[in-house]
């Protein structure tokens, strides 16, 4: 008989995540629901925002709780159906958690178009690739020849921003925490710039890489990169509230930087939150989108994958620390 | 001969301003410059952001000088002219400064309506009242039945805003200092709730006073205001950030509050900050609808008097702990 494997939260962090948060069990086949349908999980993707919803508020993901699979978006195979449209041997996406099954009301999970990579809908046609899409072109909204800057630039929304606005002729400044990783953003991705917030001159290499200002800073990290993108914006710029990276992994969040309200007033800048679920409507002409640059080789989807449930939980502490370069992803096929 | 009365700036604060930042002099008449106007002020405003100015950098004010008359917005009768369009006897509205009189080229002064009152141009048809019809409307853009919260309510500016959006059928609360404060503001303003952040409750006052979230925040403060103004605000809400009063008096600025970027992100917030001058080209019909509410009596402009120039010093260090109500204004006629 098959047992689904599952990973669970153990426990609830109080300052950085570890892995024994996590503990592995063998847990029961999950049924059919009516009008649903059980996925075998070929793969999910680890995200920092996911760390967001182990704190104890001030979250969307709604209050955490122990004794529950670790949730995650995961590409699968339909196993069991009870649906005509999603027969047994389509590729679906969805909210799968940590384990190997898992069963959803159809509404809870989309088709993957048979022509494209399931594995895509992980990164650049799933949640991290329309974040990057409507964060940037609908709430930072660069105008050709624009400065856009982005923290977090190597990770798994971050890398696909600076792609995008180079698509839609910005100059790009990636801001990320290693070498390796500038290195990937212009050598591999076309950034114009890219800068290692951990280095000492983080502040004067970031004034160095955006002669002209910054006219749209997509924000993953909050904290002390904010703060010092604040003082590279022009009149008129636009800060794009995506994530708080810096702050998610620590029950103890820093203040706001120092330049908040006074700088969004001295420059009129304006600073906006978004969520990538207001834009649900416009996900089909998105991905189409995002298709088309994929298919035509204009953006790459960086892929940083691990093999096993076993693996997940040293591979999101990781991330935490920023080990990652594009979508961290478990692989269970 | 008459002379100038001037007060001049004697020193730069480094942490509050006192008085001794302040000297008096005797200067001589200022000269009828080719293709302007000679002006003897009748009143000038005091208000809370030209303290920005005193400070090391991070103003739109430019930098910070002593020995230089301190900068005011003024009204005055013309009392030499150089222009056609503007004659001797004419009332003008403009940057005259503390003095008692004061030169300018005809474009920086504007004609003030005879059929106005010319101290409305230091209130409600000055900067203050188009600050806060922009702020609110432009910025806010509150929609009817929407919960609005204005900071510094009982200010020059706080108290338009409040009154805007009550006639634009808001529901309004102001935050200010004192008790005589909120007493004026529901008592005489029709203000809907006003509290006091002085009081040791505060926040759960506030939560009080809001117990449908707030929609508008009109932010005048920054600081612990705005920390409190960012739990309340609803999914959606917006931020007019209009000044900084809470960090002007001082040269170590606090952080930003803890909540940004966190709950922007989460309630997909609209921070931005903005100034009047962005909006010159539509004074002019923001100028008649206020005046409409004027003479209708929906809107009350209410001054704080202060009389002569030396006593311009101690109303700028008392307003700036907060002891006006409405604009302060000191007359010398």
């Amino acid at each position: 008989m098959t047992t689904n494997t599952q990973v669970l939260i153990a426990a609830l962090p109080e300052g950085k995540l570890e892995e024994s948060h996590y503990r592995i069990e063998e847990g029961a086949m999950p049924e059919l629901p009516e009008n649903g349908v059980v996925v075998k999980t070929s793969a999910f993707a680890i995200t920092a925002g996911t760390r967001a919803g182990l704190q104890g508020s001030a979250s969307y993901a709604g209050a955490p709780s122990t004794g529950i699979v670790m949730n995650s978006t995961g590409v699968g195979e339909v196993v069991e159906s009870g649906v005509a449209d999603i027969p047994v041997g389509s590729m679906v996406v969805g909210p799968t958690g940590w384990q190997s099954y898992s069963a959803h009301e159809a509404k809870a999970v989309t088709a993957i178009h048979p022509s494209h990579n399931p594995l895509h809908y992980l990164g650049p046609l799933g949640v991290n690739g329309l974040t990057a899409y409507f964060g940037l072109l609908e709430v930072g909204q660069p105008k050709s020849g624009e400065t856009v800057m982005v923290s977090a630039a190597a990770g798994s929304v971050g890398h696909m921003v600076g792609q995008i606005a180079k698509i839609k002729g910005s100059r790009v400044v990636g801001v990320c925490g290693s070498e390796e990783k500038c290195i990937a953003l212009t050598h591999d991705l076309g950034f114009d710039e890219a800068v290692n917030y951990k280095d000492d001159g983080f502040r004067d290499s970031l004034k160095g890489a955006t002669p002209d200002g910054v006219d749209v800073y997509f924000d993953n990290t909050g904290g002390m990169i904010l703060g010092a993108a604040l003082f590279r914006l022009n009149v008129g710029g636009r800060i794009a509230c995506c994530g708080v990276v810096s702050q998610y992994d620590t029950d103890r969040p820093e203040p706001g930087p120092k330049g908040i309200p006074g700088l969004l007033v001295n420059k009129r800048i304006n600073m906006r939150g978004f969520l990538v679920f207001d834009f649900a409507h416009q996900y089909d002409q998105a991905r189409a989108e995002i298709h088309g640059w994929l298919e035509s080789g204009e953006m790459q989807a960086l892929t940083d994958e691990v093999s096993g449930l076993e693996a997940a939980p040293a591979a999101f502490v990781d991330l935490l620390s920023g080990g990652n370069i594009g979508t961290r992803v478990v692989r269970l096929d």
